[in-house]
Protein backbone atom coordinates (compact mmCIF):
# COMPACT_ATOMS: atom_id res chain seq x y z
CA UNK A 1 0.00 0.00 0.00
CA UNK A 2 1.58 3.58 -0.78
CA UNK A 3 1.24 6.51 1.37
CA UNK A 4 -1.93 7.77 -0.34
CA UNK A 5 -3.46 4.62 -0.36
CA UNK A 6 -4.14 4.21 3.65
CA UNK A 7 -5.46 7.19 3.70
CA UNK A 8 -8.99 5.75 1.68
CA UNK A 9 -9.05 2.07 3.11
CA UNK A 10 -11.81 2.84 4.99
CA UNK A 11 -13.93 3.55 1.55
CA UNK A 12 -14.77 1.26 -1.36
CA UNK A 13 -13.71 1.85 -4.81
CA UNK A 14 -17.19 2.44 -5.66
CA UNK A 15 -17.29 5.18 -3.29
CA UNK A 16 -14.01 6.69 -3.78
CA UNK A 17 -15.06 7.45 -7.37
CA UNK A 18 -18.21 8.98 -6.08
CA UNK A 19 -16.13 11.70 -3.64
CA UNK A 20 -12.94 12.44 -6.10
CA UNK A 21 -15.91 13.57 -8.57
CA UNK A 22 -17.45 15.26 -6.40
CA UNK A 23 -14.90 17.02 -5.14
CA UNK A 24 -14.08 17.63 -8.58
CA UNK A 25 -17.41 19.21 -9.25
CA UNK A 26 -17.39 21.51 -6.02
CA UNK A 27 -13.78 22.75 -6.99
CA UNK A 28 -14.66 23.38 -10.43
CA UNK A 29 -18.28 25.50 -9.76
CA UNK A 30 -16.43 27.26 -7.06
CA UNK A 31 -13.00 28.49 -8.84
CA UNK A 32 -14.88 29.65 -12.09
CA UNK A 33 -17.88 31.02 -11.01
CA UNK A 34 -17.42 34.45 -11.68
CA UNK A 35 -15.04 34.84 -14.42
CA UNK A 36 -16.28 36.84 -16.76
CA UNK A 37 -17.21 35.17 -20.74
CA UNK A 38 -18.97 36.06 -23.64
CA UNK A 39 -19.11 34.31 -27.22
CA UNK A 40 -16.03 34.82 -28.10
CA UNK A 41 -13.79 33.51 -25.19
CA UNK A 42 -16.45 30.84 -24.36
CA UNK A 43 -14.40 28.17 -25.82
CA UNK A 44 -10.77 28.60 -24.43
CA UNK A 45 -12.94 28.66 -21.09
CA UNK A 46 -14.49 25.38 -21.54
CA UNK A 47 -11.52 23.84 -22.76
CA UNK A 48 -9.57 25.31 -19.57
CA UNK A 49 -12.07 24.22 -17.47
CA UNK A 50 -11.67 20.67 -18.54
CA UNK A 51 -7.33 20.73 -18.80
CA UNK A 52 -7.45 21.97 -15.66
CA UNK A 53 -10.22 20.01 -13.47
CA UNK A 54 -8.62 16.77 -15.62
CA UNK A 55 -5.32 16.79 -13.14
CA UNK A 56 -7.23 15.84 -10.29
CA UNK A 57 -6.90 12.22 -9.02
CA UNK A 58 -8.81 9.74 -10.53
CA UNK A 59 -10.56 12.11 -12.62
CA UNK A 60 -10.65 10.87 -16.35
CA UNK A 61 -12.67 12.75 -18.22
CA UNK A 62 -14.61 16.21 -18.11
CA UNK A 63 -16.85 17.85 -20.21
CA UNK A 64 -18.00 21.47 -19.38
CA UNK A 65 -20.55 23.14 -21.70
CA UNK A 66 -21.51 26.80 -21.01
CA UNK A 67 -24.74 27.58 -22.12
CA UNK A 68 -24.21 30.21 -25.78
CA UNK A 69 -27.93 30.92 -25.15
CA UNK A 70 -27.53 32.74 -22.32
CA UNK A 71 -24.64 34.31 -23.80
CA UNK A 72 -26.31 36.23 -26.64
CA UNK A 73 -28.68 37.50 -24.30
CA UNK A 74 -26.42 39.27 -22.85
CA UNK A 75 -28.23 42.95 -22.51
CA UNK A 76 -25.72 45.53 -21.29
CA UNK A 77 -23.34 47.37 -23.14
CA UNK A 78 -20.44 45.63 -21.85
CA UNK A 79 -20.47 42.59 -23.83
CA UNK A 80 -20.03 40.09 -21.04
CA UNK A 81 -20.86 38.63 -17.98
CA UNK A 82 -19.86 36.82 -14.87
CA UNK A 83 -19.74 32.64 -15.44
CA UNK A 84 -22.68 31.55 -12.84
CA UNK A 85 -23.62 27.57 -12.38
CA UNK A 86 -26.85 27.72 -14.03
CA UNK A 87 -25.03 28.50 -17.37
CA UNK A 88 -22.81 25.21 -16.91
CA UNK A 89 -23.48 22.01 -17.90
CA UNK A 90 -20.73 19.48 -16.68
CA UNK A 91 -19.77 16.02 -17.02
CA UNK A 92 -17.20 14.46 -14.69
CA UNK A 93 -16.09 10.89 -14.95
CA UNK A 94 -13.68 9.43 -12.33
CA UNK A 95 -12.39 5.65 -11.91
CA UNK A 96 -11.06 4.18 -8.95
CA UNK A 97 -9.69 0.88 -9.70
CA UNK A 98 -12.81 -1.47 -11.17
CA UNK A 99 -14.95 1.46 -10.46
CA UNK A 100 -16.66 4.43 -12.39
CA UNK A 101 -18.71 7.52 -11.87
CA UNK A 102 -20.36 10.14 -13.71
CA UNK A 103 -20.78 13.20 -11.87
CA UNK A 104 -23.22 15.72 -13.52
CA UNK A 105 -24.52 19.39 -13.08
CA UNK A 106 -26.71 20.98 -14.85
CA UNK A 107 -29.72 23.14 -14.10
CA UNK A 108 -32.56 21.71 -13.09
CA UNK A 109 -35.77 24.26 -13.72
CA UNK A 110 -38.12 22.03 -11.28
CA UNK A 111 -35.76 22.60 -8.47
CA UNK A 112 -34.95 26.36 -9.39
CA UNK A 113 -31.34 25.21 -8.69
CA UNK A 114 -28.05 24.19 -10.44
CA UNK A 115 -28.02 20.29 -9.29
CA UNK A 116 -24.79 17.99 -8.99
CA UNK A 117 -25.80 13.95 -8.95
CA UNK A 118 -24.40 10.77 -9.65
CA UNK A 119 -25.54 10.70 -12.76
CA UNK A 120 -24.48 7.21 -13.67
CA UNK A 121 -21.61 4.63 -11.24
CA UNK A 122 -20.86 0.87 -11.38
CA UNK B 1 -40.47 11.14 -2.84
CA UNK B 2 -39.90 14.74 -3.32
CA UNK B 3 -38.11 16.38 -6.82
CA UNK B 4 -34.60 15.95 -5.45
CA UNK B 5 -35.15 12.86 -3.87
CA UNK B 6 -35.57 11.08 -7.48
CA UNK B 7 -31.57 12.15 -8.36
CA UNK B 8 -30.09 10.35 -5.62
CA UNK B 9 -32.08 7.16 -5.59
CA UNK B 10 -28.75 5.21 -7.00
CA UNK B 11 -26.92 5.95 -4.35
CA UNK B 12 -27.19 4.74 -0.50
CA UNK B 13 -27.41 7.89 1.87
CA UNK B 14 -23.86 6.83 3.39
CA UNK B 15 -22.71 7.52 -0.25
CA UNK B 16 -24.66 10.64 -0.19
CA UNK B 17 -22.61 11.82 2.69
CA UNK B 18 -19.77 11.37 1.59
CA UNK B 19 -20.76 12.77 -2.07
CA UNK B 20 -21.86 15.81 -0.18
CA UNK B 21 -18.97 16.51 2.10
CA UNK B 22 -16.74 15.94 -0.88
CA UNK B 23 -18.98 18.58 -2.85
CA UNK B 24 -18.35 20.88 0.27
CA UNK B 25 -14.61 20.90 0.64
CA UNK B 26 -13.40 21.09 -3.25
CA UNK B 27 -15.99 24.14 -2.99
CA UNK B 28 -14.29 25.33 0.65
CA UNK B 29 -10.81 24.70 -0.94
CA UNK B 30 -11.43 26.82 -4.46
CA UNK B 31 -13.60 29.36 -3.26
CA UNK B 32 -11.49 30.73 -0.50
CA UNK B 33 -7.61 30.08 -1.58
CA UNK B 34 -6.05 33.04 -2.34
CA UNK B 35 -8.24 35.23 -0.04
CA UNK B 36 -5.75 37.67 1.87
CA UNK B 37 -5.24 36.97 5.54
CA UNK B 38 -3.66 37.90 8.11
CA UNK B 39 -3.19 37.37 11.94
CA UNK B 40 -5.96 39.92 12.43
CA UNK B 41 -8.19 38.72 9.95
CA UNK B 42 -7.98 35.15 10.55
CA UNK B 43 -10.50 34.27 12.89
CA UNK B 44 -13.50 36.08 11.37
CA UNK B 45 -12.21 34.13 8.13
CA UNK B 46 -12.86 31.04 9.66
CA UNK B 47 -16.25 32.06 11.43
CA UNK B 48 -17.12 32.73 7.42
CA UNK B 49 -16.18 29.86 5.76
CA UNK B 50 -17.80 27.88 8.80
CA UNK B 51 -20.88 29.49 8.07
CA UNK B 52 -20.54 29.81 4.15
CA UNK B 53 -20.27 26.45 3.81
CA UNK B 54 -22.39 25.01 6.67
CA UNK B 55 -25.37 25.96 4.19
CA UNK B 56 -24.88 23.22 1.90
CA UNK B 57 -27.06 20.20 1.42
CA UNK B 58 -26.52 17.74 3.86
CA UNK B 59 -23.65 19.56 5.73
CA UNK B 60 -24.27 19.49 9.54
CA UNK B 61 -20.97 21.22 10.91
CA UNK B 62 -17.89 22.44 9.49
CA UNK B 63 -14.93 23.66 11.41
CA UNK B 64 -11.97 25.67 9.34
CA UNK B 65 -8.57 26.03 11.38
CA UNK B 66 -6.11 28.58 9.69
CA UNK B 67 -2.44 27.84 10.93
CA UNK B 68 -1.42 30.74 13.02
CA UNK B 69 1.94 29.70 12.44
CA UNK B 70 2.56 30.59 8.73
CA UNK B 71 0.85 33.80 9.60
CA UNK B 72 3.22 34.93 11.95
CA UNK B 73 5.61 33.59 9.77
CA UNK B 74 4.85 36.25 6.92
CA UNK B 75 8.30 38.27 5.63
CA UNK B 76 7.17 40.83 3.57
CA UNK B 77 6.72 44.57 4.82
CA UNK B 78 2.54 43.78 3.15
CA UNK B 79 1.61 42.36 6.33
CA UNK B 80 -0.21 39.29 4.92
CA UNK B 81 -0.70 36.75 2.31
CA UNK B 82 -3.00 34.79 0.34
CA UNK B 83 -4.90 31.98 2.12
CA UNK B 84 -3.12 28.42 0.36
CA UNK B 85 -4.25 24.54 0.87
CA UNK B 86 -1.71 24.04 3.03
CA UNK B 87 -2.94 26.61 5.60
CA UNK B 88 -5.73 24.58 5.90
CA UNK B 89 -7.03 21.78 8.40
CA UNK B 90 -10.96 21.64 8.06
CA UNK B 91 -13.72 18.93 8.62
CA UNK B 92 -17.08 18.72 7.24
CA UNK B 93 -19.71 16.45 9.12
CA UNK B 94 -22.73 15.61 6.97
CA UNK B 95 -25.72 13.77 7.86
CA UNK B 96 -27.71 12.32 5.27
CA UNK B 97 -30.95 10.31 6.47
CA UNK B 98 -29.11 7.60 9.31
CA UNK B 99 -25.58 7.94 8.02
CA UNK B 100 -23.04 10.29 8.60
CA UNK B 101 -19.39 11.36 7.13
CA UNK B 102 -16.55 13.39 8.47
CA UNK B 103 -14.20 14.50 5.41
CA UNK B 104 -11.18 16.15 6.21
CA UNK B 105 -8.42 18.18 4.58
CA UNK B 106 -5.27 18.18 5.77
CA UNK B 107 -1.72 18.48 4.86
CA UNK B 108 -0.04 15.90 4.88
CA UNK B 109 3.85 16.10 5.15
CA UNK B 110 4.51 12.51 3.60
CA UNK B 111 2.76 13.06 0.09
CA UNK B 112 3.41 16.84 0.37
CA UNK B 113 -0.21 17.84 -0.45
CA UNK B 114 -3.16 19.05 0.99
CA UNK B 115 -5.43 15.68 0.99
CA UNK B 116 -9.21 15.77 1.60
CA UNK B 117 -10.20 11.81 2.66
CA UNK B 118 -12.67 10.31 4.82
CA UNK B 119 -11.77 10.71 7.69
CA UNK B 120 -14.85 8.67 9.23
CA UNK B 121 -17.90 7.09 7.96
CA UNK B 122 -21.28 5.15 9.04
CA UNK C 1 12.44 55.55 -0.87
CA UNK C 2 11.92 51.90 0.13
CA UNK C 3 12.23 49.07 -2.25
CA UNK C 4 8.13 49.41 -3.03
CA UNK C 5 8.12 52.85 -3.60
CA UNK C 6 10.48 52.68 -6.37
CA UNK C 7 7.68 50.72 -8.33
CA UNK C 8 5.52 53.41 -7.72
CA UNK C 9 7.46 57.04 -8.07
CA UNK C 10 5.92 57.36 -12.14
CA UNK C 11 2.01 57.68 -10.96
CA UNK C 12 1.07 60.08 -8.38
CA UNK C 13 -0.83 59.79 -5.15
CA UNK C 14 -4.05 60.58 -5.94
CA UNK C 15 -3.53 57.39 -8.68
CA UNK C 16 -2.29 55.48 -6.57
CA UNK C 17 -4.89 55.64 -4.38
CA UNK C 18 -7.26 55.33 -7.16
CA UNK C 19 -5.31 51.71 -8.17
CA UNK C 20 -5.04 50.31 -4.82
CA UNK C 21 -8.45 51.09 -4.42
CA UNK C 22 -9.61 49.45 -7.76
CA UNK C 23 -7.24 46.07 -7.19
CA UNK C 24 -9.09 45.81 -4.43
CA UNK C 25 -12.69 46.06 -5.58
CA UNK C 26 -11.25 43.26 -8.43
CA UNK C 27 -10.25 41.27 -6.14
CA UNK C 28 -12.87 41.11 -3.89
CA UNK C 29 -15.66 41.04 -6.43
CA UNK C 30 -13.99 37.86 -7.95
CA UNK C 31 -12.83 36.40 -4.24
CA UNK C 32 -16.02 35.88 -3.04
CA UNK C 33 -18.78 35.67 -5.75
CA UNK C 34 -19.35 32.38 -5.97
CA UNK C 35 -19.99 31.93 -2.02
CA UNK C 36 -22.86 30.14 -1.16
CA UNK C 37 -25.31 32.49 0.89
CA UNK C 38 -28.38 32.58 3.52
CA UNK C 39 -30.09 35.18 5.73
CA UNK C 40 -27.89 33.51 8.59
CA UNK C 41 -24.39 33.48 7.05
CA UNK C 42 -24.90 37.07 5.52
CA UNK C 43 -23.54 38.97 8.08
CA UNK C 44 -20.50 37.12 8.90
CA UNK C 45 -19.51 36.97 4.98
CA UNK C 46 -20.28 40.64 5.17
CA UNK C 47 -17.39 41.16 7.87
CA UNK C 48 -15.17 38.51 6.74
CA UNK C 49 -15.08 40.26 3.19
CA UNK C 50 -14.38 43.55 5.20
CA UNK C 51 -11.53 42.19 7.44
CA UNK C 52 -9.75 40.35 4.65
CA UNK C 53 -9.89 43.28 2.01
CA UNK C 54 -8.72 46.28 4.49
CA UNK C 55 -5.36 44.20 5.00
CA UNK C 56 -4.58 45.34 1.47
CA UNK C 57 -2.29 47.84 0.30
CA UNK C 58 -3.42 51.52 1.36
CA UNK C 59 -6.95 50.51 1.97
CA UNK C 60 -8.08 52.38 5.00
CA UNK C 61 -11.91 51.17 5.35
CA UNK C 62 -14.32 48.48 3.52
CA UNK C 63 -17.73 48.75 3.48
CA UNK C 64 -19.82 45.43 2.40
CA UNK C 65 -23.41 45.18 2.06
CA UNK C 66 -25.03 41.86 0.64
CA UNK C 67 -28.71 42.37 -0.17
CA UNK C 68 -30.79 40.99 2.13
CA UNK C 69 -33.96 41.34 -0.12
CA UNK C 70 -32.04 38.97 -2.77
CA UNK C 71 -31.51 36.53 0.40
CA UNK C 72 -35.31 36.70 1.13
CA UNK C 73 -36.45 35.92 -2.35
CA UNK C 74 -34.86 32.34 -2.48
CA UNK C 75 -37.01 30.15 -4.13
CA UNK C 76 -35.70 26.62 -4.36
CA UNK C 77 -35.78 24.12 -1.50
CA UNK C 78 -31.85 24.05 -0.54
CA UNK C 79 -32.43 27.59 1.04
CA UNK C 80 -29.36 29.51 -0.20
CA UNK C 81 -27.85 30.92 -3.23
CA UNK C 82 -24.16 32.10 -4.57
CA UNK C 83 -23.31 35.24 -3.52
CA UNK C 84 -23.21 36.93 -7.33
CA UNK C 85 -22.20 40.76 -8.43
CA UNK C 86 -25.75 42.24 -8.38
CA UNK C 87 -26.04 41.91 -4.46
CA UNK C 88 -23.03 43.58 -3.63
CA UNK C 89 -22.92 47.05 -2.72
CA UNK C 90 -19.33 47.83 -1.34
CA UNK C 91 -17.45 51.16 -0.55
CA UNK C 92 -13.10 50.68 -0.27
CA UNK C 93 -12.05 54.14 1.20
CA UNK C 94 -7.91 54.09 -0.33
CA UNK C 95 -5.52 56.28 1.63
CA UNK C 96 -1.40 57.28 -0.08
CA UNK C 97 -0.23 59.55 1.80
CA UNK C 98 -1.87 63.21 1.73
CA UNK C 99 -4.47 61.58 -0.92
CA UNK C 100 -7.96 59.54 -0.78
CA UNK C 101 -10.09 57.99 -2.66
CA UNK C 102 -13.75 55.94 -2.29
CA UNK C 103 -14.29 53.15 -4.87
CA UNK C 104 -17.90 52.03 -5.37
CA UNK C 105 -19.09 48.62 -7.00
CA UNK C 106 -23.22 48.75 -7.15
CA UNK C 107 -25.42 47.87 -9.39
CA UNK C 108 -26.52 50.46 -11.77
CA UNK C 109 -29.88 49.62 -13.19
CA UNK C 110 -29.95 51.88 -15.81
CA UNK C 111 -26.55 49.64 -17.44
CA UNK C 112 -27.90 45.97 -16.02
CA UNK C 113 -24.31 46.01 -14.81
CA UNK C 114 -22.75 45.46 -11.22
CA UNK C 115 -20.31 49.14 -12.20
CA UNK C 116 -17.60 49.69 -10.61
CA UNK C 117 -16.60 53.49 -10.29
CA UNK C 118 -14.54 55.96 -8.46
CA UNK C 119 -16.80 57.61 -6.72
CA UNK C 120 -14.55 60.36 -4.73
CA UNK C 121 -11.17 61.07 -4.90
CA UNK C 122 -8.89 64.08 -3.76
CA UNK D 1 -22.56 61.51 -23.10
CA UNK D 2 -23.54 57.57 -22.68
CA UNK D 3 -25.11 56.28 -19.03
CA UNK D 4 -21.85 54.68 -18.47
CA UNK D 5 -19.46 57.91 -19.40
CA UNK D 6 -21.33 59.59 -16.13
CA UNK D 7 -19.85 57.83 -13.79
CA UNK D 8 -16.11 58.11 -14.50
CA UNK D 9 -16.40 62.17 -15.36
CA UNK D 10 -14.38 62.91 -12.15
CA UNK D 11 -11.19 61.34 -13.12
CA UNK D 12 -9.18 61.52 -16.50
CA UNK D 13 -8.25 59.14 -18.94
CA UNK D 14 -5.10 58.37 -18.06
CA UNK D 15 -6.65 57.23 -14.45
CA UNK D 16 -9.26 55.38 -15.90
CA UNK D 17 -6.60 53.67 -17.88
CA UNK D 18 -4.65 52.92 -14.72
CA UNK D 19 -8.17 52.36 -12.40
CA UNK D 20 -9.79 49.65 -15.23
CA UNK D 21 -6.12 47.77 -15.49
CA UNK D 22 -5.71 47.13 -11.66
CA UNK D 23 -9.85 46.16 -11.71
CA UNK D 24 -8.56 43.43 -14.38
CA UNK D 25 -5.14 42.65 -12.21
CA UNK D 26 -6.87 42.49 -9.05
CA UNK D 27 -9.81 40.31 -10.76
CA UNK D 28 -7.28 37.57 -12.57
CA UNK D 29 -5.05 37.13 -9.39
CA UNK D 30 -8.62 35.93 -7.03
CA UNK D 31 -10.08 34.81 -9.93
CA UNK D 32 -7.94 31.90 -10.77
CA UNK D 33 -5.54 31.55 -7.96
CA UNK D 34 -6.37 28.19 -6.85
CA UNK D 35 -6.68 26.58 -10.22
CA UNK D 36 -4.96 23.09 -10.29
CA UNK D 37 -2.60 23.11 -13.06
CA UNK D 38 0.22 21.27 -14.26
CA UNK D 39 2.94 21.15 -17.28
CA UNK D 40 -0.15 19.57 -19.29
CA UNK D 41 -2.39 22.22 -19.15
CA UNK D 42 -0.86 25.31 -18.04
CA UNK D 43 -0.70 26.41 -21.91
CA UNK D 44 -4.68 26.09 -21.98
CA UNK D 45 -4.64 27.91 -18.69
CA UNK D 46 -2.95 30.59 -19.60
CA UNK D 47 -4.86 31.56 -23.02
CA UNK D 48 -8.44 30.81 -21.50
CA UNK D 49 -6.95 33.99 -18.46
CA UNK D 50 -6.25 35.89 -20.92
CA UNK D 51 -9.45 35.47 -23.09
CA UNK D 52 -11.40 35.89 -20.19
CA UNK D 53 -9.87 38.76 -19.02
CA UNK D 54 -10.03 41.05 -22.03
CA UNK D 55 -13.64 41.23 -22.05
CA UNK D 56 -13.33 43.86 -19.34
CA UNK D 57 -13.77 47.30 -19.93
CA UNK D 58 -10.78 48.83 -21.54
CA UNK D 59 -9.05 46.01 -21.85
CA UNK D 60 -6.91 45.97 -24.98
CA UNK D 61 -4.49 43.24 -24.13
CA UNK D 62 -3.84 40.62 -21.46
CA UNK D 63 -0.43 38.38 -21.37
CA UNK D 64 -0.09 36.01 -19.01
CA UNK D 65 3.12 33.71 -18.40
CA UNK D 66 3.23 31.03 -15.84
CA UNK D 67 6.42 29.43 -14.44
CA UNK D 68 7.27 26.13 -15.76
CA UNK D 69 10.20 25.86 -13.42
CA UNK D 70 7.98 25.87 -10.34
CA UNK D 71 5.21 23.43 -12.29
CA UNK D 72 8.68 21.03 -13.11
CA UNK D 73 9.52 21.27 -9.57
CA UNK D 74 6.62 19.65 -8.49
CA UNK D 75 7.52 16.98 -5.74
CA UNK D 76 4.45 15.11 -5.03
CA UNK D 77 2.68 11.87 -6.78
CA UNK D 78 -0.45 13.66 -7.60
CA UNK D 79 1.45 15.67 -10.46
CA UNK D 80 -0.17 18.90 -10.36
CA UNK D 81 -0.20 22.04 -7.93
CA UNK D 82 -2.66 25.26 -7.05
CA UNK D 83 -1.93 28.19 -9.10
CA UNK D 84 0.03 30.40 -7.12
CA UNK D 85 0.54 34.68 -7.35
CA UNK D 86 3.77 33.87 -7.43
CA UNK D 87 3.82 31.54 -10.65
CA UNK D 88 2.00 34.27 -12.43
CA UNK D 89 3.87 37.16 -14.56
CA UNK D 90 1.37 39.21 -15.87
CA UNK D 91 0.67 42.22 -18.48
CA UNK D 92 -2.70 44.09 -18.72
CA UNK D 93 -2.60 46.84 -21.13
CA UNK D 94 -5.51 49.11 -20.97
CA UNK D 95 -6.47 52.36 -23.48
CA UNK D 96 -9.21 54.81 -22.36
CA UNK D 97 -9.60 57.10 -25.33
CA UNK D 98 -6.09 58.78 -25.86
CA UNK D 99 -4.13 57.89 -23.02
CA UNK D 100 -2.60 53.65 -22.61
CA UNK D 101 -1.51 51.98 -19.44
CA UNK D 102 0.17 48.81 -18.42
CA UNK D 103 -0.23 47.46 -15.40
CA UNK D 104 2.03 44.21 -14.31
CA UNK D 105 2.04 41.67 -11.70
CA UNK D 106 5.53 39.71 -11.00
CA UNK D 107 6.89 37.88 -8.35
CA UNK D 108 9.52 40.75 -6.85
CA UNK D 109 12.24 38.76 -4.92
CA UNK D 110 13.54 41.61 -2.54
CA UNK D 111 9.72 42.24 -1.37
CA UNK D 112 8.56 38.66 -1.19
CA UNK D 113 5.59 39.16 -2.64
CA UNK D 114 3.57 39.06 -5.79
CA UNK D 115 3.45 43.23 -6.47
CA UNK D 116 1.07 44.97 -8.92
CA UNK D 117 2.39 48.10 -9.97
CA UNK D 118 1.82 50.20 -13.17
CA UNK D 119 4.86 49.49 -15.52
CA UNK D 120 4.21 52.53 -18.32
CA UNK D 121 1.42 55.29 -18.75
CA UNK D 122 0.72 57.63 -21.08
Amino acid sequence: MNAEEKYFNNITNRERAIFEGAITMGALFHQFVGTPVNIDSVESLEKAIEAAMSVQPCVFRVEVVIDRKKLEEISNEFDYVSLTGEMLDVKVTTVCSDKQALIRLKFVSELNYPLMYVEDVD
